[in-house]
């Protein structure tokens, strides 16, 4: 039984109004030098032996992204 | 100008039903093996050096995470 991670995030060239939001609260609560935020989603995975990388990327690319407007990234044994 | 990463995630004990979802999706697309996953939030935050250690930890603590439900870990470098 691994761990395996797959994070979602928006694309560059997507809006991301969630992490715009972040940046303005910041300058609220005086927090300056923050230029950039973007949020995106992470999912913490169980997984046996029998789940290939190829399954991983499927499941990653149909499942967990919308490939049209966010990219992702699957990262084994974090 | 670096980039850190926060990740925010369900505490152990908090349901998820989001990743429940996810879960029982990958039986119907016919992927076994997944005992479980668990869904939460990835923030990429550009920051320049003047910020510390600290105010990301209370960035995290008080705008990124809900810490009655949620853990989180400031990540730099990655």
């Amino acid at each position: 039984m691994a761990r395996v991670v797959v994070n979602v995030m928006p694309k560059e060239e997507i809006l991301d109004p969630q992490g715009k939001a972040v940046v303005r609260a910041l300058g609220r609560i005086g927090v300056d030098g923050v230029s950039d935020v973007r949020q995106g989603k992470r999912f913490e995975i169980e997984v046996d032996d029998s789940v290939s990388r190829e399954e991983l990327e499927r499941v990653a690319s149909t499942l967990l992204a919308n490939t049209v407007i966010e990219d992702y990234e699957v990262v084994e044994g974090e």
